[in-house]
């Protein structure tokens, strides 16, 4: 999703991919390697004016390691440690409302249940993240994750996103929150402006995602996503790069997220990031039974000729992410029945 | 501009490009070879599910040779031809609203000037049209082009173009009637919807634009190029592919050409033509005295964040159309000064 910007802005992309098969590499030069290889990176850096991440699991050693040689990366790792390290990131945002939490490695003097534990780095997606109801379940996660970092369990209303972006020079801006609607830790549905929370604390969740963008020092975009109880917030976690929850930027923002990424990362002036229609919807499409898709698609273009389609070119697995839908207008009633129809008919829900 | 949404549906481009370095084959999978070359072709569609143009100089002899070894080529030759050959263009839409015309190899009988001549086919972008004031200068201009088409100059107050899209089995979509600002031959900006039509006049133009793309059957986007005198309206040129007056569409629609244009080739179901914003104003960027673009780049997305820029990858030279840039909004005399002036100052004509 980033090329359709990048050849717009007359930006040259390379990828440095883990195989040619990725969708990414299917529709861009790039270059195959493992991400781990520092000496293959520093390669694949000479052609690059910028290098940027698309996922947050190149190890920090790496990117420090081509940082060294003069290469310009973008978030940096004094900025990137916070999206890696969850403990780390509570550290430097402990005047962030956040959750209570502690980072243990015993069960010791953990007396308080529900609660939230979670890997201290490698989550993504719902994994590396547990709800533990007892001492003996916290003990049980701690002998495969001897490290755990463990916070309060909020009793949320609902989870937000904030994503922002920030340049070089400390220019920012803020895309509207965004709900994320969740199901077994896997989000299917994102609604902007999000409809749950008053326009003070929509107002509110914005600034404290550009100061946490400012006291990270990100460069680039970065979502900020934010448990909400009654006039509460709580800073849940933090990704930087363009994320799940601001792919409804493609089609219902003057300027999305991938373009706004590499306008901030080549320090050009950021994009309104301004909403184009009243609410924009987006449905993520899981792969279902059906390994064809075309049958559905077609359906669906004929249904909802204003439907827009983002397909990943990845092979369809069961529970896996094909792609995602996005909706925009003024019917918000319509547009979620639309995009909620069209997820369960690309992933079999519904049988024609 | 194919590549996002083919990008975005799922689908495969596979370009055959004059060379690697056209703009085009820097960004998507190709094959380099001699559009005339029905072999080269030949071998090019073996890979392909439909074929499609970007230009009306592949010759009709070639089209028709692909077709006849079955390979599924859209528009067909049997449409195609009224976008390559004017002369059978005014003989098949004799029934729709024209200037008077006539094919001439001589200026015998020929005395009401001034008048406009054509050359049949292989004009585009100006050339292959002249304005001709007396006999002598259709005799200087016939010693170079034998056989000319010549027509009835319309001293019109307007220039449109409507652009639809017609799938295989009929289904067919209009976008707003869009002015075509003209200067020296060439389009320097349009406008949409086209402000100096009356509402009656811009659906009686859909209308015809319609109609003509079901007589002519034509298979995918074409432009129906008009000109606008009072109530009345005269066609005037036909292109069968993505046309410059329908750029405002990828930013200013909800299905830009582009997209549209795959689905109707692919006989996917249409998407939906609507404006997404009031106004769309479009301005081609000529390449002008600099060659670097960065500057006039950084200045004007400082100044207008809300400017969309497409950049053709194509080497900067004077007069040379080298991207464009839209603006979308409520404030048409605020989007058509903004582009107004990224279009001088990207050519030089405001210096730094």
């Amino acid at each position: 999703m980033m090329v359709a910007p990048a050849t717009a802005l007359g930006i040259d992309l390379l990828l440095f991919a883990q195989s040619a098969e990725d969708s990414g590499a299917q529709i861009t030069h790039h270059v195959v390697g493992d991400y781990t290889d520092l000496e293959a990176l520093k390669k694949f850096a000479e052609e690059c004016d910028v290098v940027t991440f698309e996922h947050e699991l190149v190890p920090l050693s790496v990117i420090k390691g081509l940082e060294a040689t003069g290469v310009k990366v973008y978030p940096p790792s004094s900025a990137f440690i916070y999206s890696q390290d969850k403990a780390q990131m509570r550290e430097k945002l402990s005047s962030f409302p956040s959750p209570t939490w502690k980072v243990v490695t015993s069960t010791a003097d953990i007396d308080r249940y529900p609660l939230i534990a979670k890997a201290i780095s490698g989550g993504y997606d719902g994994r590396g993240v547990w709800k533990i109801n007892s001492q003996d379940e916290l003990g049980e996660v701690l002998k495969t994750t001897p490290q755990l970092l463990i916070e309060e369990l909020i009793s949320f209303d609902t989870e937000i996103s904030v994503m922002v972006a920030r340049s070089p020079h400390g220019q920012a801006t803020s895309w509207t929150p965004t709900e994320t609607v969740q199901e077994d830790g896997i989000c299917t549905m994102t609604i902007s402006p999000a409809q749950s929370i008053s326009a003070e604390l929509a107002e509110k969740a914005q600034k404290i995602a550009l100061d946490i963008a400012q006291e990270v020092g990100v460069i680039g975009v970065m979502a900020v996503e934010m448990f909400v109880k009654g006039e509460h917030l709580y800073i849940n976690e933090l990704a930087m790069r363009p994320h799940n929850s601001g792919h409804w930027t493609i089609d219902g923002a003057v300027t999305s997220q991938f373009e706004q990424h590499l306008r901030a990362i080549l320090d050009l002036p950021l994009g309104d990031p301004s909403m184009t229609a009243d609410f924009a919807v987006m449905g993520n499409i899981l792969g279902g039974e059906k390994s064809d898709m075309y049958r559905p698609y077609l359906h669906l273009m004929a249904r909802n000729p204003d439907l827009k389609f983002h397909h990943y070119k990845k092979e369809v697995r069961a529970g896996r992410k094909i792609g995602h839908v996005t909706a925009v207008g003024s019917d918000l009633l319509q547009l979620t029945t639309d995009v909620q129809h069209a997820r369960d008919y690309m992933s079999g829900v519904i049988d024609e």
